[in-house]
């Protein structure tokens, strides 16, 4: 049944509107996805709907009549409620007609296809960096990434706007370093670090077969354990007075690289 | 002579907390720079200073009191205030210890050396895209970044937040479309738009030369007066969910293609 709400008092508003801080996230288990078509995205793709919130104004429009009536029938929660309410549940300007609040969902080392790409994430602090990655991953045909260490929340809102729905295409996995190299040596997939002590250029890299890339994080880079353990150190060519590129430019960077060594294969173009 | 200041109410932090808006920035034509890093970046490559204000607590570092002493020199105002004063002028958990108010400007296209890339966005909204593509400009030794239409401040906080210091460093020029495909065609510089409707792979064009690389907005892409102008529109490869990549993505992928196809030309490493 869909119900209407009205009442910013509304426990289910209140839980989404929590959802936008750690605690309640870890508590619950749950986080918040922005947008019909990527909460539409998130249901094909399996992933457990808890509620879905529509703007009143936008219940007549087919897609997010659909996706109430979907939802309602996967078990969620589905609710309209005022726009002026659930506007001040995303923090935007321009805000979104749905929201949808979701089941968290890790991915598992063991289940990645080391035949693609694996992007690997020292501790990256920055939640906008972490979504546009996950993007980057997904446009490239990366099996997933990895959070190595104490990262920030990969289902934070502002890292699942960042992602565009690609939070629900790419398994992402939370691991310790050792774990993770010692999974790398089990299943023979090389990993090479990003430094700007890397002693190859990342073109002059023989980046094919089973292979991880390795991003530090965006202060302070690698950490000297990590760089020991890595098959090698790589290096992208840098001119005029920047020290370092942005982390979510310099991932991508290194993986159109790793991809254009493979021949682009499984583009769609 | 370096002044001590203590009152939120001080002209030059109502000033300082002011240029947080465009409206206060278009005005007065001027713009904050944080860190006694970048501000000293600012005043070595000659632009001009209005004043520094550095908290307390640091001004017994060497740089930062060097700074101010420079920065008074140069006829700048230069003072000291108390950090939690500094601290409301920059609207973040860590704040830096010193800012610079400095005067706005913007390059010239006759100016640009066109054997270098240059980097032309149509009407950006995310300053944060902004920044990180003046930065990646920066990095990749091009000539400069052209914005073409309405776009978003190079000179907002955040936009000059994510240029790290390279927004000194890169010539920003404003246009409008119709004179920089005219400047482009005088100039034998050949424009590349990138484009979801593109007919060849970047890898697979030919960017060496005077070229220009022509980005749509984070919306819509490409305009269709603009695309019928380019010398050729490339794509990036997709693979996966993901329909598009972050502007500033894509903008540094196609720009290291074009690097990486003059050998890296003028790369430090």
């Amino acid at each position: 049944m869909i119900r209407s709400i009205s009442s910013a008092a509304n426990p289910l508003v209140k839980l989404a509107r929590a959802l936008d801080r750690k605690k309640a996230r870890t508590e619950t288990g749950l986080f918040v996805a922005e947008g019909a078509r990527h909460v539409t995205e998130g249901l094909d793709r399996g992933w457990r709907l808890h509620a879905v919130l529509a703007a009143e104004s936008a219940v007549d429009r087919p897609q997010v009549r659909a996706l109430l009536t979907r939802a309602d029938a996967t078990g969620a929660e589905a609710v309209t409620l005022p726009d002026h309410l659930l506007e001040t549940l995303t923090h935007r300007d321009n805000a979104q007609s749905v929201i949808g609040l979701f089941r968290q969902q890790l991915g598992d080392l063991e289940a990645f296809d080391t035949s693609r790409p694996l992007i690997a994430l020292e501790a990256p602090r920055d939640p906008g960096n972490l979504g546009t990655i996950i993007r980057t991953a997904d446009s490239t045909g990366c099996a997933g990434v990895v959070l190595l260490g104490v990262s920030c929340d990969p289902f934070s809102m502002e890292s699942v706007r960042a992602s565009m729905g690609s939070v629900f295409a790419m398994p992402v996995v939370r691991a310790e370093a050792a774990g993770f190299f010692d999974w790398a040596d089990a299943h023979g997939v090389r990993v090479f670090g990003t430094s700007l002590e890397g002693s190859q250029r990342h073109t002059d890299t023989d980046l094919t077969g089973p292979v991880a890339i390795l991003m530090g994080t965006e202060q302070s880079g690698l950490t000297a354990d990590s760089a020991a353990r890595c098959s090698g150190l790589i290096r992208l060519p840098m001119a005029g007075g920047a020290d370092s590129l942005n982390l979510g430019i310099a991932t991508a960077v290194t993986v159109y690289e790793v991809w254009r060594q493979r021949g682009f294969d499984g583009a769609r173009f």
